[in-house]
C-alpha cells in the first residue's frame, strides 16, 4: 500500500494576494493556464507534463547493481533488462563497483564512469539515496528505484522516502518508485493495431490482468508501475498518456492518490484531449478521516469525496479489475457514438428480455424501433416475434443469409448508436454464423457492435477466433460488464462533448469579500453564531436581521429594530445543541415576552456553566425547506463543499452531495439532483417550489469563501439554510465556523 | 416471456370460517400442514410434491408426431430422443397416424395403440389439445408439449393455453410446457461426483451457461425447461428437487412466476430441507402494476415485493447468469461453514487490500488474526509484510514448502470459515504451485477454499487442470462473483440454521376481530376516515378518542368528552388531501374555538362541493415519530404489508419496507431495520426512543387483518401512525380503507 503524502496548499494570504493580483485577462477554452498559475486558494491551475518519451523508449540505459552471479535476484532482473534493451534497440551499460563485465558486457564501477549520458538508470541497489546525486551530475534523465522498505513499511520508511524524494528533487532526475518493478519494460505485443490502453498501477500484480488482455487481442502501449510515487506519480503518467496519439484509453489501479489537485489537473487534461480514464480506486470501506464538529462534515466520507472528484473530471471509477479491463478496452477502441440509443438483438426472447431489463435498470436507453423498421425486420423474422427492441429473431434466421440483413437493418437506424448481441449459449450451427455476421457487419459500420459470449467455458472457436479476432467487435463475457462498459462509453462521450474545464473558470483574484472575512477569523477558535453569520454576510449570503445584546433592555430595543415576531438564542463561541438545552426561544411577539426570554436564557446558561457573549435577537423567518451547506477540509483534495437535506433529517438520512472546488454552476445544480429528498425542493403537498437558484448561489458563494480562506477555515456549516419559495431567496438561520 | 396467470384466493368468507373451524391443535416444526390445509386467507399451507422420478427417468416413452422424413424439424428431435432413450435405457415408441416405422422402430397410429402404458409422452404435434384426453385414457403419467403459439403470443394464445390447461387437469396427466424443448433430455455428464445443481429455466437458451458448466467440472443432475407453465410450474420442480439426495442447489431462471403462494411454499420446502435456491428473476425495471389511492401503495413496486418475498423464504436472488452459475455451483458443493470469518490470502499486498476492501463493503466479515496466529505465519512470511488479514505473503513463500504451511495455518484458525486466495496474474513459477497447494489443502479441510483466477485468458494449465480439476476448491474468475457467492453461502447457512417456517405459524382460524371488521366493509367503496379507524379498532389498534358530529353543539359536547385540546377534521368517504384543503384544525382549546372551527370546516366543504358525513372531533395526540403502515394487493402474492417513514417525507423519500404474509414478529422487526431513516426511531437530538414494540405489534395486527379480510380489503393505509415514546404505544391518527 502506498504511503501517500497528503496535498497541502499555501495559506500565506499575502503571497496569494500578490500572486493573484498579477493575473489579468479572461481565460479561454483550452489550456489557458501555464506553469506557475495559481487559483485564489494558492493551488496550481496547471500541471506540467513530464516528457516521458525517453523513459519508455530510452536510447541508452544504465543498470546500477547489475549482476550475472548465479542465484542473485539482480541477475534475473539484469537478464530481463538486457533482453528488453535488445528488443527496443537501447544501449545497455552495467554498473557495478567490483565487476568488469556482466553477461559479457563491459561494466563500469560507477555512474560517473558511464561512457555516454544515459536516458534511464535502473537502480537495483538496496539504498538508492547515495546514487541519486551521481545521477544528477551525470545528467541522467530518469531513474527507476526497485528498492522496498520505504513508506509501505511504516513511519521510519516514510522518513527515508522523504529524504529520497528531496534528493531526487535536488538532482533534477525524474524517478519512478521506490518499491517498483520491471513492468514498464515487459514484452509488449507489437503486432496489434488500433488505439491502445496505457496502464498505470501502484501494484504490479494488480496490473497483470490488463497486461494479459494482449493475449485476447487488446493492444497495450505502456505500463507504468508507480510504486511509492516518491517523485513521478499517477497524475504525471495520465497527463503524459493523454497526449500520446497511440493511446485510446488510460487504465489505472490506484491505492492512494499522492495529491488530489495534481490528479484532477491530469484528469482535466485527459478530458480536454478526449482520452478516457478508467480507474479502480481502493478505499470503498475507508473510514472517513474526518472528525468534524459540523453536521456537513460528518455527511460525506473520504471515499465519497474521491467519487465526486472523479465524476467531476470525467474519470470512470469501477470496482473490479475485470470491469477495468473490459471498460478500458471498449473505450480505447470504440469510435465516438453516432447516437445514444442501444438495441439488444438476440436469438432468444428470454435473453433479450433479461439483458434489456438489466440494461434499462443501469440507465441505458433502449428506444423502441419505429413501425417501419419493425416491418423491415419482419421480412426476415417471423411476425409473432417481438422486434420492437429487444429484437428477438427466434433463432432460425441467424443460420442463413437473413442474419446479416437483420444486423445491417438495425445498424442503419439513425437512432441506434450501439447494437448489443448477447449469446448466452454456444450452439455452433447458429452462434458461429451469428458471430461471423456480427464481425463482418462491424467492419462496415462506424457504430458500436458488442457481443456477450455467455458460455462459462470460453474455449469455443467462435469466441476465441471469430470474436476475439476482430478489433471492431467488443466482446464481453458477462451481461454486467457489457452494460457497465457501454454505459461508461456513452457517458464519457457525453461528458467530453463540449467539455468546459472548471479550472478555466476558477477564481484567480481575491474578491472584495476576502478582507472582511479575514478580519473575522480567530485562528484556532470556533466562532460564535453571530460571528459565523458575519462571515456569511461578507460573502453576500443572507442572514436574518439580528443583534447581539447583553441586557434585557437592549433585547427589547433590538426586537423593535429587527421587527416582531423575533427569535432569541444564546450566543457563545463553543455552543452547540442550543435547541436541546432550551437556549432558543421562538415566536416572541411582545416586549414582555422578550424580557422573560432574556432572563430565562441567561438563567439556563448560568446553570449550564456557559460563558455567553450575549443573546442574539433575530428576525423570525417564514417557513421554507431546511437545507445544510458546509465546507470541510479533505486530507487529499483540500476544501470540499457539501449540500444536504437539513433539519433533524440531516443526522438520520445522511442525504448529502459533495463537490471538490473548483466547480461551476452546473455542478452546483447537479448536487441537488443527487439528493434522495430532491423532490422537497419542488414543493410537496401543494406547497410552492423553493428558490433553487438562490440555493445554488449560496453553494457557489460558499465555494468562493472556501477557496479564498483556504485551510484557515477548517469547517463551516450553515444549518439550517432556510430556502424560501421561488423568488424569495435563502436565509442562513444558524452557522458554525471553525478556524485553523 | 411467460404469460403468467396471477394467483387468486377465495373470498368466500363463510367457507373459510367452516374450513378453519375444522383445524385444531398446534402445529409443530417440520411440515405439519397437509394437502388441503388452508390459512385464514383461504390459501394453501401445503403444496403437494409431484413425483417426477418417472418424468426425468422414464422407463417407456411415446413420441407423438415422430418422424424420420428428411428435412422435417420433428425428425431431428426424434433422432435426439431415440439417442437419449438408448442412453438412459428407456423403451421408445414412435406414434404417427400414417407411418408404420420410424428410424426402423415400429410406429403405432395413435396413443391408444401403444403396446404398453408409458411414463412419458413427448408431443411434437402442432396442437397438443386433442391428444391430451387420449393420454389420460392411456394412463400416461407425463407429457411434454413443444408447440408454441400460446400465452407468449398474446390474448388469443392465452385463451388456447387456458383450454389446454383445463384439458390437462381433467386428464390426470401432468404436463410440461407448452412452448418448451428438449433440455430435460440433454446429454448430462455422468462422470462427475458430489452434490449437483438442478436447473429450472423458463427459456432454454438462458439455461445453457449453467448446463455448460459441466465442462468446467460442475455436476448437473436435472434441467427443467418449464416454458409456459400451463400445468407444471417452477414451484413444482423446486419442491421435487429439494427432496432429491443428489441435488446440492437449485438454480432458477424465472421470467414470470405463475403463482406467488406456490412459489413461496416450494421455497419454504427447500429452506426446511436446507437446499439453497438461487434465482434470476427478470423484472428489475417492471413498472409496478399498482395504481393505488394510498401512500403506502405507491411506496413499493412489484419487483420490490418479489425481492422481499424471496428474501423472506431464503431464495438468493442474483442479476446475471454468471452470478447464477457461480453462486449455485458454490452452494451446491460447499459444506456447512464452521465459522463465518473470511481470510484473504494473496501473493500481493495490493491484491489483498483491493479484495478485502470490496469484500468488506459487501458485508463479509474479515476478522483480524490473533497475535499468536500472526507470529506463526511470520515463521514463513517476512516480518515487514502484513499478515493480520488480508495475509500478504510477498510472493516468494508460495514457490516452496512454506506455501502449504501458510495455508494450513490459516485454515487451522477456529474463527476462519472461508479462505479466499485471489490470483490476479498468472505467473507460473508462483501461481502454479500456489494453485496446487490450495487444491491439496482443500482436500484435507472441511473449510471452504476459494480461488479467484483473475487472468482474462483462462486457458492456463493451473486454471483448467489444477483448479477446475478439484471439486473441493471453488474457483471464480472475478472478485465480484466470488464475493457475491461467498456472501450467499454464509447467508444461506445462517438462514437455514434453526429455520422456522412462517407457514407453520400462519393463522388458520378467524380472530374475533373478523366479524366486527367484516360488518364495517362497504364493498366497492372507500371508507370514511372514521369508519377506517373503526376497522383498526376492531383489530386492537389504538386510534384517538373521537366522535363524528353533525352540529356545532354536538362538536362542543364531543370536545368535552374526548378532552381538550382537540383536533377537528372534515369526514367524507372520498376525501383525500384534507390538510391542503384546510379541512383540518388542530390545537383547539375552547368551546368557542370548536364552534368557529365547525363553521369554517363546513363552509370550506360546501365551497369545495364535498358531501360530508360529519366533522370528526378527535383527541390531540402528543408528538412522536410519524410512520405509515399499509396493505396493498399484489397481483402475484396477494396482500402485502408495508411500513415506512411517515409525514411529508413518505412522498419524497419513499423510505419503506414491504413483506408478504405470512411473516412473524422477527420479520416485522427486520422491516424497520431496512428503513434508511431507522435512526429516527431511536430518538434524535436528545429525544426519547419511540415504542418500537408497539409499532411492530401494529404491523402484525395489520397483517392479521389483511389475511382475514383477504381480497375484500383492496387497500389500507394508516398515515400517520404516531409512534409515541417507549412504553406509550402507537396511535393511528388517520386512516384510509378501500373495499373491493
Amino acid at each position: 500500500m502506498l504511503g501517500s503524502t497528503h496535498g497541502t496548499f499555501t495559506t500565506d494570504l499575502r503571497a496569494r494576494v500578490v500572486a493573484c493580483g498579477e493575473q489579468t485577462g479572461p481565460t479561454v477554452h483550452g489550456i489557458a493556464a501555464s506553469e506557475g498559475d495559481l487559483d485564489v486558494s494558492g493551488r496550481p491551475l496547471f500541471a506540467p507534463v513530464p516528457d516521458l518519451d525517453r523513459f519508455f523508449r530510452p536510447e541508452s540505459v544504465a543498470v546500477v547493481g547489475a549482476s550475472d552471479a548465479e542465484g542473485r535476484p539482480n541477475t534475473g532482473i539484469t537478464r530481463q533488462l538486457i533482453a528488453w534493451a535488445e528488443r527496443v534497440g537501447a544501449r545497455l551499460h552495467p554498473v557495478h563497483p567490483s565487476r568488469t563485465a556482466v553477461f559479457g558486457r563491459p561494466c563500469v564501477p560507477s555512474v560517473a564512469d558511464l561512457p555516454e549520458p544515459v536516458d534511464l538508470a535502473v537502480l537495483l541497489v538496496g539504498d538508492p539515496l547515495p546514487v541519486i546525486e551521481e545521477l544528477g551530475q551525470a545528467k541522467v534523465k530518469f531513474a527507476v528505484a526497485f528498492a522496498s522498505g520505504f513508506a509501505e513499511t511504516g513511519e521510519e520508511g516514510a522518513d527515508a522516502q522523504r529524504r529520497l524524494a528531496a534528493a531526487v528533487e535536488r538532482s533534477g532526475v525524474r524517478m519512478l518508485g521506490p518499491n517498483t518493478n520491471l513492468n514498464a519494460f515487459e514484452r509488449f505485443r507489437d503486432d496489434l493495431e488500433g488505439p491502445a490502453i496505457a496502464l498505470i498501477t501502484q501494484s504490479g500484480h494488480q496490473g497483470r490482468p490488463v497486461f494479459t488482455m494482449q493475449e485476447l487481442g487488446v493492444r497495450l502501449s505502456h505500463w507504468a508501475p508507480t510504486g511509492n510515487e516518491a517523485d513521478l506519480e499517477t497524475a504525471d503518467f495520465i497527463s503524459y498518456f493523454a497526449g500520446r496519439p497511440e493511446v485510446g484509453a488510460i487504465a489505472c489501479y490506484v491505492e492512494g492518490l499522492k495529491d488530489g489537485r495534481s490528479f484532477l489537473l491530469s484528469a482535466d487534461r485527459a478530458a480536454r484531449a478526449g482520452v478516457p480514464v478508467v480507474a479502480v480506486k481502493v478505499g470503498r470501506t475507508e473510514a472517513g478521516a474526518r472528525t468534524a464538529a459540523s453536521h456537513t462534515g460528518k455527511l460525506t466520507g473520504a471515499d465519497q469525496v474521491v467519487d465526486a472528484a472523479m465524476r467531476q473530471y470525467g474519470v470512470i471509477r469501477v470496482d473490479g479489475l475485470d470491469e477495468l479491463q473490459d471498460t478500458a478496452a471498449l473505450l480505447a477502441r470504440a469510435r465516438r457514438p453516432r447516437a445514444d440509443g442501444v438495441v439488444v438483438y438476440s436469438i432468444s426472447g428470454g435473453t433479450g428480455a433479461h439483458f434489456s431489463d438489466l440494461a434499462t435498470a443501469a440507465g441505458l436507453r433502449l428506444p423502441p424501433l419505429s413501425g417501419a423498421k419493425q416491418a423491415e425486420l419482419h421480412q426476415w423474422i417471423p411476425e409473432y416475434l417481438n422486434v420492437a427492441n429487444p429484437v428477438d429473431n427466434g433463432g432460425h434466421p441467424v443460420g442463413d443469409w437473413r442474419g446479416r440483413k437483420i444486423i445491417d437493418a438495425i445498424l442503419a437506424d439513425p437512432q441506434v448508436g450501439v447494437l448489443i448481441c448477447p449469446i448466452t449459449g454456444p450452439f455452433p450451427p447458429m452462434s458461429d454464423r451469428l458471430a461471423q455476421d456480427l464481425v463482418d457487419a462491424a467492419e462496415e459500420t462506424d457504430k458500436l457492435v458488442c457481443v456477450v459470449w455467455g458460455s462459462p467455458v470460453g474455449t469455443e472457436e467462435a469466441y476465441r477466433t471469430t470474436l476475439l479476432g476482430s478489433s471492431r467487435v467488443a466482446t464481453f463475457r458477462t451481461f454486467g460488464n457489457c452494460i457497465t462498459a457501454v454505459k461508461a462509453y456513452l457517458d464519457h462521450h457525453r461528458f467530453t462533448t463540449g467539455y468546459r474545464s472548471a479550472f478555466d473558470e476558477a477564481p484567480r483574484t481575491l474578491s472584495p469579500s476576502f478582507r472582511k472575512a479575514q478580519a473575522l477569523l480567530r485562528p484556532g477558535h470556533r466562532l460564535s453564531e453571530h460571528a459565523a453569520k458575519q462571515l456569511l454576510r461578507a460573502y453576500g449570503i443572507r442572514v436574518p436581521r439580528e443583534q447581539l445584546v447583553t441586557s434585557a433592555a437592549a433585547a427589547v430595543r433590538a426586537a423593535g429594530l429587527v421587527g416582531y415576531p423575533v427569535v432569541m438564542k444564546a450566543s457563545a463561541p463553543q455552543l452547540a445543541h442550543k435547541t436541546e438545552l432550551g437556549l432558543v426561544k421562538i415566536g416572541l411577539t411582545s416586549a414582555s415576552q422578550v424580557r422573560d426570554a432574556y432572563r430565562e436564557l441567561t438563567d439556563i446558561a448560568r446553570y449550564e456553566n456557559i460563558d455567553l457573549d450575549g443573546i442574539l435577537v433575530c428576525q423570525m423567518v417564514e417557513r421554507g425547506v431546511e437545507m445544510v451547506v458546509g465546507v470541510t477540509q479533505d486530507a487529499l483534495f483540500g476544501p470540499t463543499v457539501t449540500v444536504g437535506l437539513g433539519g433533524v433529517l440531516v443526522e438520520v438520512l445522511q442525504d448529502a452531495a459533495v463537490r471538490v472546488p473548483p466547480f461551476g454552476e452546473e455542478q452546483a445544480r447537479s448536487m441537488l439532483g443527487e439528493l434522495r429528498g430532491r423532490a422537497l425542493l419542488d414543493g410537496v403537498r401543494g406547497g410552492p417550489p423553493v428558490d433553487v437558484d438562490a440555493l445554488v448561489e449560496v453553494v457557489l458563494r460558499i465555494q468562493r469563501m472556501a477557496l479564498e480562506l483556504g485551510g484557515d477555515l477548517s469547517e463551516l456549516d450553515i444549518n439550517p439554510l432556510m430556502v424560501l419559495p421561488r423568488g424569495q431567496g435563502a436565509v442562513a438561520l444558524d452557522a458554525l465556523a471553525v478556524c485553523r
